[in-house]
This record gives C-alpha cells, structure tokens and sequence, in this order.
C-alpha cells in the first residue's frame, strides 16, 4: 500500500478505495515541533487504542469524524480528507503558551473556553492566526471559520464530560479539520494524550505528553493509565 | 510640571488642567523593542512637527485626536485619555513582521486593508492577540474592538490620500487609541514616520524608521525631505 504522507506520530497510506485511507501510529513521540525526539515502544498502539475508542466515544455524542474503523492494535481506517492547515486549539485553563505569550495566569478559567487558530505550517513553527490571517491566506471561509469554531467546542463539551467521569480534568487540546470531496468539513487526525493536556482532578497530575515535554514521568504508563480509566468508564 | 510618564520616545507631563497633559517628544530613537538606541538631535522636533500637522490634517478628514496644539518645536498640548493597551496596526502591504511571521510573500497587496491588534506590553514584546483575546483579557469589549478597527480604517485611508499627494506609498502603520473621561475612544500617541513604514512610489525609497532599524541612511535627512513632501502638499 502507496505511502501518502509520514508525519512525526502516524504515517498515511493509500487503499484500494480512493476515499479510504490508513493510518498507522507509530512508536515515535515528538515535542516542540521535533526539538526533542524519542523512539517509544508500544506508544502507537496506546494512541490509536485511544484515539479510536475518543473518535466512537464522539460520534456518540454527535460529533461526526474522519474515523471508520480501527483495523489493528496499531492502525485505523478512516475517510480521506483535504487537511485544512489550521491546529483548532481550545482552552479551559491556562496553560503552557498562552501564559508565557499573553500572561494569562496559569491556571486562570477560560468561561466560555477560549478557542484559537494556528496554522498548520512546521517551516513557520506554527503561528497563531487571527480569522482575518485565516482569510487572506484563503484557508478557510467566514462560514468555515465559525464552523471550525462550534465544532471544535462541540469536541470540547463531549471530551469534558467524559474526561470528568474518569476523574480527569480537560485544561485544552487541539484537533485538525478537513474538506471530504464533497466539502464537508469533518473531523480528522488524532485524539490522544499527545494532542491533550489532560491533569487528574485531585492530585493535578499530569495525564499527558507534559510527562515526556518535562520529563517527569514514563510516557507509556502514564498512557495506559489514561486508557484503563478509559475503558472503566465505557 | 509633574513627569507622568517616559517612554522610548516622548515624556509625557500633567498640566493645570488635569483633562489636558503636554508631550514633550525626545531625541532619541529605538528599534526592536529598544534593543537599538541611539541619541539623535532634531528627531523629536520632526516627529512633532510632523504629528501635530497628521493630527490636524486628520481632524480635518473626519478623525477626531487627543491633538489640542502644538505649543513649541518640540511639545504639544493633548488631551489626557487612558490609553487602550493595544497597538492597532494596518497593513496595506505585506512588510516586516507579517512576512516572517506568517510566510505573507513581501509587497502583496493586502485588499481591503488588514487591521491587526498588538498587545502593548514591553515585557511580553507585543505580542498579536486574536479578538477574543483582548475580550478576555478584558482590554475592549466587543463594540470597542469594532469600534478601534473602523476608526483605524479611517486614518488609514485619509493618510493614504496625504501620502499619495506627497508621492509616497502607505505600507502599513500602528495607532493607539484611548478613553477620555466620559468613556469615549480617542486617537492618540502620535503618527509619524517612527509609527509608518512609507516608501517612495516611483523609487521605492524608505521614508521612515526602517532607514534606521537597517542603518540605510540618515534619518534625520530622510524625515526632514518627509516633512518637505508634507508641506507642500498642505
Ligand atoms: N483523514 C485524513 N485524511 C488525510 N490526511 C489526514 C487525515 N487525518 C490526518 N491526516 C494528516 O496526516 C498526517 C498525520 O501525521 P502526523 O504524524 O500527525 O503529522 P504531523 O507531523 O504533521 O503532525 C497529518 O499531516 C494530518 O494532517
Ligand atoms: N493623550 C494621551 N494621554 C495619556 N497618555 C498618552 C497619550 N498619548 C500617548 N500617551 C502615552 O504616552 C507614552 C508616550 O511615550 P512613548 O515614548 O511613545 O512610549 P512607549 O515607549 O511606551 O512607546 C505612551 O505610553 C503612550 O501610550
Ligand atoms: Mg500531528
Ligand atoms: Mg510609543
């Protein structure tokens, strides 16, 4: 099978149906776009464990996504899409750029969440954009725009409720949209404690890549940690 | 009479009248956040020759200032206000930061013009918030950011008009606005060539600060032949 795209956590395959692809996630983790860099036994298959079972989680919760099925420990399918270059970022706590960038306080509530946009682009290091940038690099419409922004916070409430009930607070997450060939804008790429800052609701613990970011702690237990409180919860 | 405030261009002194506070403008130019700083005689009788007469021909078009009078070389007269701590930029052209920042191709036409808001905040650099960043971090409600932008617009189309009669081509500015007593939004601080990126339109020539940041030539020269330009065209 044609190898499409290889990214710094999956890599995209072609099948034999032009609208289905097949992502395998791999035992790499990254942090600060590739600075620090590590080969990691068993973190595929942890993310695409995760990443399948919050994919179903949210069409259950009426959230429609790129994912179809997860066809091994390691890979899924799911619809083919044209990737929209924006990282969609909420926030309900601050935390990590946003203190160090704007000074909100660490820690500081954002009611309602706040919602962001950065583009998707590693060579300029991902720069937050404002809808207006978002409209003069022909990214995405003004109706697009607002779309993203609902959906992302439609994401957002179904991943509180469930992170709640795993006794686990959401601080923010991003997410990546994409066009399917009829212009739908559909839910793509991972969800995973690699694309979350996820801390237990009573100790404040890290339930995320902040353990390898700062490293404090083994990546792999704490993601299946996640994945148990997961499927207790299911 | 009492200093209120010294900054990286101007200080800023009360007056009898507490409504009215005179702004003596220095000689002294910095780049970068005052990363480069040089002493420069006759700078800050240029740039308040050259304001006072963008105030008033502003007033004239429609735009209301903090501008009362110039009231020496070097001072005016203004009205006290609280100054909204955003730097409101419009961008006509793709220049400077926009270019590395976000990948812009150098002298794209930005059509219509394009408003940016700047944190002004020395120690965080300025950094560009989105609109509901400044919501949040309660800097302007809703209306007022609506309010900044149209007002921004309009300046930037009446000194497009004064530059285009003095040859020269508007490639993007930034303005501070702030609230007077009664809560209404005012323009202030200053506009002159340390606050515009201009150039030439037939040579391409810089009229303004980047003489400086890229050590081009004298800035002195060049913002005396811009305040020439400007009176001839009164
Ligand atoms: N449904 C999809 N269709 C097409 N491309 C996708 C889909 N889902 C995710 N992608 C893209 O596949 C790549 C996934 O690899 P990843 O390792 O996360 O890349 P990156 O290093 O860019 O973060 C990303 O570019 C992502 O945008
Ligand atoms: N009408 C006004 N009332 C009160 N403050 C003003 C007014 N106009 C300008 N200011 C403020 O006075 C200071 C001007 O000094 P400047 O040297 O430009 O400062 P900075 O180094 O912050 O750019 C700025 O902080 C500016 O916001
Ligand atoms: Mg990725
Ligand atoms: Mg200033």
């Amino acid at each position: 099978m044609m190898l499409l795209y290889e990214g710094k956590a999956k890599k995209v395959f072609k099948t034999e149906d032009p609208e289905v692809l097949r992502i395998e996630y791999k035992d790499e983790v990254t942090a600060g776009n590739g600075a620090k860099h590590d080969f990691m036994e068993g973190k595929g298959r942890l993310n695409n464990l995760i990443s399948s079972d919050i994919f179903k989680y949210l069409k259950k919760n009426g959230v429609a996504s790129h994912f179809i099925e997860r066809t091994s420990e390691t890979e899924q399918k799911v619809k083919a899409v044209h990737i929209i270059p924006l990282e969609v970022a909420v926030r309900n706590v601050a935390a990590g750029s946003i203190v160090e960038r704007l000074g909100f306080k660490n820690g500081e509530e954002f009611t309602p969440p706040l919602v962001e946009l950065y583009y998707k682009k590693d060579e300029l290091n991902d720069p937050i954009l404002t809808d207006d940038h978002v409209l003069r690099l022909d990214i995405a419409t003004e109706d697009e725009i607002r779309a993203l922004k609902e959906a992302a916070l439609k994401v957002n409430a179904a991943l509180i409720k469930m992170m709640n009930m795993m006794g686990l607070k959401l601080i923010d997450f991003k997410i990546e949209f994409g066009r399917d060939k009829k212009g739908n804008i559909l839910l793509a790429d991972e969800i995973s404690p690699d694309t979350c800052r996820i801390r237990d609701l009573e100790t404040g613990e890290n339930f995320d890549k902040d353990v390898y970011r700062n490293a404090t702690g083994s990546l792999i237990d704490t993601y299946t940690k996640f994945y148990e409180k997961m499927e207790a919860v299911k």
